[in-house]
């Protein structure tokens, strides 16, 4: 079982990530807990290009191929074996994350992002994908208390308006994958939704 | 003008397109040199973890897309804004390596890898390539002579047999554009040939 979580900046994706995998964990359950761009050596330092301040030349088509660049190492070393060998994965972003942030935050042509998305990862699609809802100043105002802003994040407000607009036509193209959750609720109330979703689709 | 010189390691590429360059200089003509991967900051750092050895863990996949993503960013920064400005441009390598290295040579899908590159290079194709053709094993012999083999080069044999076999399907597809030249001539020889082409096709 492949599963991912979506969402915006100080949406509370890392911390449910955590739980559900901490869950997996006690029901002696073979999981992986990785994340986008990341989890390999290589798509580390692919990351590390991507979120670097200094890096401000990237342009929009070099931003996309290195995200996918880092989805096929993930893919390719971590996600696309674990789930052969019959373990479950979880992972902070994937294939949507392209499409809300470099197709619509930065006006990429949707198709050919898809294309090159479904290359990179064997056309892999999650099972089950958590999209955390949060107000997008509110949850950038939150990231900002956590540390200095990467390149992505400290675009301007109207670029992360964009990109919300991309999760919510995700959201109306795939409503029986993606499950929209309110970000504002308590953690251990968003934790208690997200446990009763995998409950249902392992019942 | 786009001018793109292709070949297998010690063809020569380097220093027929430095010879072009000269020549074209001392014409008054607005040249620029640049090659791939890499010419500029983004785009050599990409470059650099593509030749380091030490990164032996790249996917297939991820190296396409790494030679794609630095494709992206040479066009964008300085390929496609100097050939609208009337320019001509001569690059060390260009989308038919994409084709020979990763598609022949690493058995990757040919139509994925011709669509990726003409999403990276906004479809653009040379007007003329000139692919310097040698023996494979003697070109790697003589490119060891020049230093410590990177990551592509210290590959085995067979590999760079299956590259040279993607060069000749370029030859056969494109006899328009692509000139293939005998790469074991003198130096000034090749040359001559080149600016023979450059002033039939200028002509």
């Amino acid at each position: 079982m492949f599963i991912t979580f979506e969402g915006q900046e100080g949406a509370g994706k890392s911390t449910q990530i955590k739980l559900l995998h901490d869950y997996f964990l006690a029901q002696g359950v073979n999981v992986i807990l990785t994340r986008e761009p990341g989890g390999t050596v290589i798509a580390e330092k692919i990351r590390r290009m991507l979120k670097d301040t200094e890096n401000t030349s990237i342009s929009k088509k070099t931003e996309a191929l290195l995200y996918i660049a880092a989805r096929a190492q993930l893919a390719d070393e971590v996600i696309l074996p674990h789930l052969a060998n019959g373990g479950v994965v979880l992972s902070d972003r994937f294939s949507d994350s392209t499409i809300a942030y470099q197709g619509f935050g930065n006006g990429l042509d949707i198709d050919d992002l898809v294309s090159m998305s479904n290359f990179a990862g064997d056309s892999l699609v999650p099972n089950i994908t958590f999209y955390l809802q949060i107000d997008v100043q509110e949850g950038l105002a939150r990231k900002l208390t956590q540390g200095a802003p990467d390149r992505i994040e400290q675009r301007e407000l109207s670029y992360h308006l964009k990109v919300q607009k991309g999760y919510e036509h995700l959201l109306r193209m795939y409503p029986d994958r993606i499950k929209a959750i309110d970000g504002a609720q308590p953690q251990d109330k968003i934790h208690e939704i997200i446990i009763k979703y995998i409950k249902d689709i392992t019942a």
